[in-house]
């Protein structure tokens, strides 16, 4: 894979990724939404095939990371670390347009809302304790990295088919099962891209896109992605 | 693929799509059904495996298009123009053929029913804007169609086994994700054949069928399709 | 595949399935369940699943029939029918014994209910007219046979184990989107096995068995299955 | 596969498992969690991609057990049972892990809870009846060491990637189907693990840790796992 095809393909990939991801969170949290309060089962299953859009959209490109995450984790999983600054830059730059293309889906509903909206748009913890957000978001990370590595589905850095629709469904399972307490960001791309994108888009009545706790969902999925790259290197 | 063959099989494969597609809003919006109310996730993976059934219904004998967005955005990206018109006239017969399946399938809850049916039938915005409609659709079916043929499970016009699979998953994840302004028709014979068929059907009390509304889900698909054709052969 | 093979495969696998789709419906309508009242996607799911469960038991013994329509449809599909009054037998025989094995699965909340119970073991229809509920039942059973046999995964008269994950698919999709009117038997087996059992079974304050409707949920998907098999013949 | 890449896999897989089956039921269970009273279907589905997850985790270094009930019923099926104490011994000790990580990821959501909480830990009868509890896990786990090793997708004592896939999806269908009684522990590190986690773990106001029952669910699955690897030695 060239650069450029890496470029493009997590581009394009993470785009339709946050598009869709963010588009489950706007449409059962927005009125005026045929979703509206469709529940956390409409949520998991919505960001699993997200991921299974995203992934089989960049995956003869580029591997179908679309995952900050994701890439470092099989970085250091493999020593391979010449294109992860082109990974990830294309991820943050495609997440950022996936937002503002969920945006112009929902703009009507947008338009009509009054509530605050950055919770379509980046993760909030239930209960805001630095140490415990970390601890979650790692966790969860660890879980979907080693996965990815230990079922044989990855080739050096690229996923195959099969492997992009294991991923699909152990993002349903992550969100079902360890998204209560932070809302499972797992991927920096996922969480900072949108939460730019929320701090640039002329939304009526925004309110602040919480700084303060924007970089725990990007520290934590890092921190989780290699745990689990070295981990499966030693384990497997 | 013969014209013949490809003829029967989008005609069969669509009548499935939409006796299915149009049945899971049946038993949802109808009394007396022992689905009725079961929500939007009952909606979303209704869709999704009524793709599932169609498209299996169809692959053998022409591809598993269903749709003329696909078949448009299929040719787009490979320039086989040839059978076009054979996909669309097939998938619009069926489609209609398959909305008064669902209605014989319904019948005795369509008789006692007493609220609009035309919901059943065909999309509606949430949300009344040409503008905004149609970009939703746009974007809805460009994911749809780019990630078809990006996932490599597509040979010329041709869905494979797996292809159909992946294709039905991502119609369940379009529709939580993208589903809610809309209505997701991202499919021109999906909507148009069943309103045809309500103008048709002898249903009691029905109102109009809404024909200022029809030409958005024809032509946002349309375009959104046509462009991920495009795309997808500069990119891939 | 002997006939002994065909037997054995045939009984455990639809006894499977009926444990499993009878279970899932005693697990929702029961009291003292923990699935109390978990709505039409539990139950589409779990009949869904419940094929799944009984068709993988079967496929390599007697190639996963466990339904007499599935059968009727692929004699008449390939002129096979030497085998079909073996495979019938059985799927009845495991089909009484499945019920019998949820009942016991479930006696404690049996005896501690109060509720009519005949709608855990059989279906019937929310609008009683013999000619709609034919009808219904007739239709749904097509969609699940020619879907089968179009899908490309049955050799003569053996599903391969895709076939089998697509079956389940497909069945957790004609629950959602036809199962609304007449509770989807498509299967004869397995209504009409549980029903027997239903009459035999000591269930303090059962009501009637409902004869009346029984041949119904038999005779529908007979019919649907060798259409289906008859036009995939011609089609295909 | 060697003794010490056995006990690595099924240490990982069975401590991903309970981390994330039990991570549902906290989630489902506990205030301030994003998927509080999400309902069963949400259960079935978390437990399923548990199973999913912790799977792939363990299938190249151990073959995917992660349940002393399938390694007890795979070996009376081949009778290899060499490695049996080695499997248990680190499945046990990976489900006490996984619940201990499944309460630091919800570390917040407990201390803020006042409710008894081992029902997120370990399963409950609804209705208490040492026969019938032991009789609906007997039946539920033979259904999951049958139809594990009917599905054709087990070599000696080793899943593959596939088998991997139904069986998660199996498991999603027995806890519809056959949860309702005794919460479906079919799994005896699964249930006994995480309640040795809960009587060490210092969660404020806790009950106790109903060793009374405990033995069901170890017992019951374990039998229930045997007689399916023998049936399926003889049947198939």
């Amino acid at each position: 894979m060239t650069p450029a095809s890496i470029f493009i393909g997590e581009f394009i990939g993470t785009a339709i990724l946050i598009l869709m991801g963010n588009g489950v969170c706007a449409a059962v949290a927005l009125g005026k939404s045929k979703a509206h309060a469709a529940g956390w089962v409409a949520i998991a299953f919505g960001w699993g095939f997200a991921v299974l859009a995203g992934a089989y959209a960049s995956f003869t490109l580029s591997g179908a990371h679309i995952n900050p995450a994701v890439t470092i984790g099989l970085a250091a999983n493999t020593g391979q670390w010449a294109n992860v600054p082109i990974y990830i830059a294309a991820q943050m730059l495609g997440a950022i347009t996936g937002a503002v293309l969920c945006w112009l889906a929902y703009l009507g509903q947008f338009r009509a809302n009054t509530q605050p909206v950055l919770g379509i748009f980046s993760t909030a913890p239930e209960i805001r304790n630095t140490t415990q957000n970390l601890i979650t978001e790692i966790i969860a990370t660890f879980v979907l990295v080693f996965v990815i590595i230990a079922s044989g589905t990855v080739e050096g850095l690229t996923l195959s088919g099969t492997g992009v629709l294991i991923v699909a469904l152990l993002v349903v399972g992550i969100g079902l099962s360890l998204g209560g307490p932070t809302g499972y960001a797992i991927n920096p791309a996922r969480d900072l891209g949108p939460r730019i994108a929320h701090a640039i888009l002329p939304i009526p009545g925004k309110t602040t896109s919480d700084w303060g706790y924007s970089w725990i969902p990007v520290v934590g999925p890092l921190i989780g992605g290699a745990l689990a790259g070295l981990l499966a290197a030693a384990a497997l």
